[in-house]
This record gives C-alpha cells, structure tokens and sequence, in this order.
C-alpha cells in the first residue's frame, strides 16, 4: 500500500519531511571498487578492460573485439521491425528539431568605456555516451542522449554499453545508427568509464561522459570528474501527479504506473484534493497491475515508495510539490497552466490530462533525461547546452584600459598581489 | 628554470604529452577523512562544527557565534580604506552590468502537430558561497561568485569562511555586504560543506555549493554532488600568453608573474614563435621576480611548472592551446581577434597586449571563475547559467496526442514497457 499523508492532519508537516527523507536506493559502498577498477584501466588499458569485461560480463572480449562493428549494427538494424525503426526516426527528428531552437548565441559588444566584452560558445570536442545493459537498456535514451550532442556539434560521440554474455539489444545499436553515433565499444561498468576518461589502446579518451548507469557507473563518473566533464548522477525515476477529481481515475492510475514499472525504486506520487478521487486511482491501479507484464516491479514500488498526498485545496500543492521537486511533474487540473506557472523546481511540467508523461519519454521532442532525487531545486534536463562550452572574451586598448586601471591596481594592492599591480602599471608607464 | 619545449625538436610530442599529463597538486587521499567529516556534521549539526573549528582553526565558535554578526560586518566595511571600498564598488557596478545580459529566456511555442513545447528558467533557491582563509581569501572572488547569483535571482545567498583564530579578512565581509549578502558563517573546511548540504540548526541548507576550496573542501563538494548542485572542483590557476616577438618583454614577464604569484602551483606559460624573445621574457621575469614580494612563491610556480613552448610558426599555436585548454589565454599578436578566432578551449580569451588577464580578475565585468586544469574542454567559467535551471513543459491536446500515440505506443512496447503503452492508450479509447 502507498503512503497516505493529509495535510489536514496534525502530524502532516514532519512526515511530508520524513517521506522526503527517505531513501530509494541503497547507498552501496562502491568507492574503494571503483577506485580499484579505474586504476587498473589506468595502468593496462585494453587488457584491463578484457579481463574485468570477463569478470563481470562474461564476455570474451579478447575474442569478440571491444570495438562493435559496422556489420554487427547493420544486422541488429535489419534485426528491428520496421515500424520500430520508424518511431525511432520520428522520435529523432523530433528531438533534432526542438533541440536545434537551444543552440546558445554567441555575444560581442563594446561597453561605454570601450571595453570589448564577450563570450563565444564552442562544442565539446568528444562526448562519450553510457548506456545500460539489462533491464534499462532503452534505445529512446540513447537518442535523448547522442541527438543533442549531435545538435550542439560534438565531433566524436562514442558509445559504451556492457553486453552480458555477448548480448547486445539490437535496438540500442539501431538507435545509435539512426542518431549518427558510429563508435561503439562493448564494455560497460566502472572499466567503461575509465576507458572513456583515460583511454585505452582501442578507445580514445573523450571530453565529457554522460548517461545514467547503475552504482558503479554513478562512483565511477564521481571520481573521474574533472579529468572530464559528467552529466547528473541519475537515480530511479519519478512522477508527481497533481489531478483533480475531474480526472478519469484510470488515466492517472496508468501514468502512475507507467513510472512503477521501471524499477521497484521508482516512485509515484499522487497529490489531489480529493479524498474519492483518490480512493478511486488507489483501486484503478490494484485492478491494472493484475494484468500488467511488469507487475512484480510496478507493485514493489507502488507499495514502498508509491504516496498519496491529500490537500485541503489544490493552493497547497506548489510548495509542496517545490520540495517534492520531482523528476516530471504532471498537473491534470482545471487550469494546469495556471497552476504550473506556480511551480518552481521540477524537471519537466506536463500540463493537462491528455499529456501522460510517457510521450515526453519518447516522442515529444523534449529531452527525457531530467534531474531526479530532489536535484530539480539545482539542475536541469539534459540538452544542447550540456555539450558546449563558453569562452569568455575580453579586449581593452590603451584608452579603456587606462579606465579601469586604476580601481584595478587598487584591488590587486588590496589583495597584496603586488604582481598583479604592476602587470597592469607597467602598461601605463608609457604615457606617464 | 621554466621547461623549454620547442617544436622543431623531433621528441616535441612525447615531450608536450608529458607537459600536459603533469601533476601540479598532490592528489591528497582526503576522501575518508572528509567522510567522516560530514557523517559527523550530519549526526551532530552544531556541535560539530563547534568541535571541527576548534579542532581545525582554533576558535571558539561556542563562545563567538556561528554567524557573523552585522555589527561585525559593519566594523569591517568601517576598517576598510575608501579607495578599496569604492574600487570593490566599481568592479560589483561592471560584474553586475556584464552578468546582467545573461538571463536566459523562456521559450514556449507550438509546433505543426499542435503540440505545445518550451521551458522556463527559474533561479535555485538558495545557494551557497564557500569563500577561503589564509592566502587565497579574495574579496574580489566573493564579488565574483555573489553577483551572478543575485543577478539570477536567488533569494537565499550564504557565506561560509573560515576564521583561524577568530580572524576573517574584513574586505570579505565588505565585499559579503556590498554583493548584498547578509548570512555569514564563520566555518569552512568539508564541515561548512556539510552544513550547507545537510543543514544544522544554526545554518538551513542550501540547494548549490559554489566556490574554491583547498582538497577538503573539493572533496566533501564531490561527495555532496546530488543532495546539492556544486560548481566546478577548482585547481591551481594558470595563464598561457600566445605572444610574437613585437611585443615588451617586461610586459609579458608581468603578466607571467601575475599568475605564479598566486600559488606555488600555478603555471604560467609563454608560447611564442621568436627565440630571441622568449629569451628575453625570461630574462625579464627573473629580473622582475627580484623586486616581487612574493617573490618565492611566484620563483617556486615559474621554477617548477613555468614553461617556454617555442614554435615555427604562430599558426601551431591554436591546436597546442586548444590541447593545454588554459584558463586564462592571452593573445598579444598582430591580429589577436584572428588567431583567437581558431581557439577552441580555452575559459577565458584576453586579446591584444593591452588587456592584461589582471583586468579580467577584477574589474572587466566578465566573471574571474573559469575552468582549471584542462576542464576548459568541457565547461565554462563561472556565471548566471550556474544559479538557474530550467523546467521543460509539455501540453498536448486530444488531437496532437492522437498524433504522437502511435510512434509512442511503439516504443513503448519495442521497450517492453507495457504500463507506458497503456497510459498512451487508454486516452485514446474514448476516441475510439
């Protein structure tokens, strides 16, 4: 059963702190592993990766090559339905387009004391992609993933995915296909992050690393970050929904589901000021998850982390929903608009009830990869601007730079920099 | 004596791979000290960073306060000299006014399928500031990092700095008041780390750490990455000049010197294509340090990692200084705008002879926090973006939704995601 919490009640206030509080995935002491790991990568590159690769994938990578070839994704392609591949083109071409509107401007003026000031934004040279095997290895992540580096103009993007037992999902390498990544390694885990942050004989190094992976990968970016650059560090994946009693209970129990059947750390949240209403979406998702494939995780996660929030009023549920800050954030209500224009943290807002959060997994053209476990208060979806950088530009001539030398020279001396006092007198020295 | 490497020398490559691999800090293993630092603070709160400080600054926090009073910041501002006050004023006026054309856009449009697509930047709510003791406690770096935040709108700005002794730098807390922060912490070390990231019951958490630190303070950020957004890990800092040979020797010595006397572990590098003139440089730099009063510290950074890379031609130096990624980049060539024009990686351009980086660390406008240690391949320097974050929006409508169900329905069963496939579906049966 999911937790119930009323704001009506007294004792409301610390257990929406405690719910908060809690944690969804346990906190695996990995460090020590993973330090080990990329050492060895480190130190024997390719070697390295074969022997962990048989460790923990089972895979003959001696054998098999790390590299996948261009003949292996030709097969997977023709291996797909082609109304699959289709749905993956759309998907792409929709995420291409609106992308294509985030490409950040450039910028060059010259201030009232003649001080040109600027910045101008360039792609990261190399991005390397993570894809997860097993259970998460979706071929919709890799788009929102490799068409936004594609977008911002990364050069070279690489993907690394485990294949257990030699496996790969031939829908990941079609994707890839379709999204124009044609670098692909077979190794994944803490080694795949090594690779990519050190390189190896077989893989280059590359600039940044992003994608979601599960505890290893996670300590692994951790710790590689600064030698490269990492997206968020993803956690399981979440919904809050915010309906009315004017909602067909079934609509929102099925998007409730949608999120409890990723994982059973997955979490659905409820949030009306209904108490039938809710009643009503509590019984539509018993009665759906009898018939659902992936009922053993859907009903884990409805019954450990699902909640039921009650409200007094729907006025209640911006700040609520602020902490909350969750990952997507469906608003099914008379006026949605109004009421997410109320709504500070959250990764992504989808208004009204005919937009179940699942078309922004896949088809909408926004990014589906968004900060989860609270980070919404600081971080953003990911996107074009993940995969640029900014230079700062600066150019002063002698007038302007005799403007602001002296506030300058005062700060310098201020700081007892005394070098960096003269680096701007000895510039003045000429017309004194 | 700086390292010289020339281009012409058949071992350059080797030679400049090991030039680029160079460790400049030790890689202290500050990992479990630190964790257990924020275990403790996390557990104890107060007490604990009244425990730490004594420990590590020799104050008294139980005696003193936590919190830095307004009395205190007011004797401060008091004790500062006039000309340094209004030179502070005049560099927030700049920072303010650059930063200031750098809010980002909401963007909200409808596309051919009738669906409706965009995103709103809202500012983070509170952040916090970590600003240094000792040798690097930079009123300029608290302008820096403050203004951009209060330009983004967070309403909640916090100080932590530690106090050894008791004593902080009263031109931090004038620059604290003149940036318009008023919520002041005598702390530092990973403990203040942990009391911004978990909260204690004098000091409310915060939802993004920014700000340098010495390896404590990088490492607890790292371990606190994803309870709460961090900027960059800041290294040592480093300057790269691209200068011909038409230039005063003494002026790029200057500037050289800037750099090495922040830190004995800074670098500073020359690249030039005149032998003659480098020579002369570094003739320069040693006559110049004599005079330095931090002449052993800028000696110990130009001695041990100072470097003279000697081309052909100027064109090598656009590849070359894209690989070093410097921080800082001056360019004092004929064309300066030219040559710039093909640098990829770099945080900052300084173009021309007459824009030394100094005016860029104080009073350019442009931000001083800039990528280190070769992350300029990969991120920014420091600015408005850091303090927003963006929430993607969605609204779809029975018809546009009918439009994208299928390619969804599609993905989401090629995924094996039946509970996505369905809360698609079942807002289509009504239709049907």
């Amino acid at each position: 059963m999911p937790v119930w919490l009323k704001t009506s009640d007294s004792g409301f206030a610390p257990a929406f702190d405690a719910f908060l509080a809690t944690k969804r995935e346990a906190s695996a002491d990995v460090d020590l592993a993973v330090r080990n790991i990329l050492a060895d990568v480190k130190a024997r590159g390719d070697a390295a990766l074969i022997d962990l690769s048989q460790k923990f994938d089972s895979v003959d990578l001696a054998t098999l090559g790390i590299r996948v070839t261009a003949d292996e994704v030709d097969a997977a392609v023709k291996a797909c339905k082609p109304d699959t591949l289709e749905a993956l083109s759309f998907a792409r071409d929709r995420i291409r387009d609106h992308h294509g509107r985030h490409l950040p401007e450039n910028e060059i003026y010259q201030d009232a004391l003649g001080v040109t000031l600027g910045h101008r934004w360039t792609p990261v040279e190399s991005a390397g992609l993570y894809v997860p095997g097993g259970l998460a290895s979706y071929p919709s992540s890799v788009l929102m993933n490799a068409v936004p580096a594609k977008v911002a103009g990364v050069e070279r993007l690489v993907i690394v995915v485990p294949s257990p037992r030699g496996e790969l999902n031939p829908l990941v390498l079609a994707a890839a296909r379709l999204a124009g990544v044609e670098e692909i390694y077979r190794v994944g885990g803490a080694q795949s992050i090594a690779a990519l942050a050190y390189g190896t004989e077989t893989i280059r190094p590359v600039a940044k690393i992003v994608g979601p992976g599960n505890a290893y990968v996670a300590a692994a970016k951790r710790q590689v970050f600064g030698t490269v650059g990492i997206d968020s560090i993803a956690g399981p994946s979440e919904v809050l929904v915010i309906a009315d009693k004017d909602n067909d209970p079934d609509w929102i129990a099925a998007d409730l589901l949608a999120q409890a059947e990723h994982d059973t750390a997955a979490q659905s949240i409820l949030m009306t000021d209904d108490e039938a209403f809710a009643k009503a979406v509590e019984k539509a998702v018993e009665r759906q998850l009898e018939t659902l494939p992936k009922r053993d995780i859907a009903s884990a996660s409805w019954r450990d982390f699902g909640a039921i929030i009650l409200l007094k009023s729907l006025d209640e549920a911006p700040p609520l929903a602020d902490r909350i800050a969750a990952e997507h954030l469906e608003i099914a209500t008379r006026d949605p608009d109004e009421l997410g224009s109320r709504i500070r943290n959250a990764g992504a807002l989808f208004l009204g009830a005919y937009t179940p959060e699942v078309i922004g997994d896949y088809v909408s053209g926004s990014n589906h990869v968004l900060p989860t476990a609270r980070s919404a208060r600081f971080s953003s979806g990911l996107g074009v601007l993940d995969f640029v950088k900014r230079t700062s530009i600066l150019k002063l001539d002698a007038s302007s730079l005799g403007k602001l030398a002296p506030a300058a020279m005062t700060l310098a001396a201020a700081e007892g920099l005394e070098a960096h006092r003269r680096s701007v007198e000895i510039r003045l020295s000429e017309k004194g």
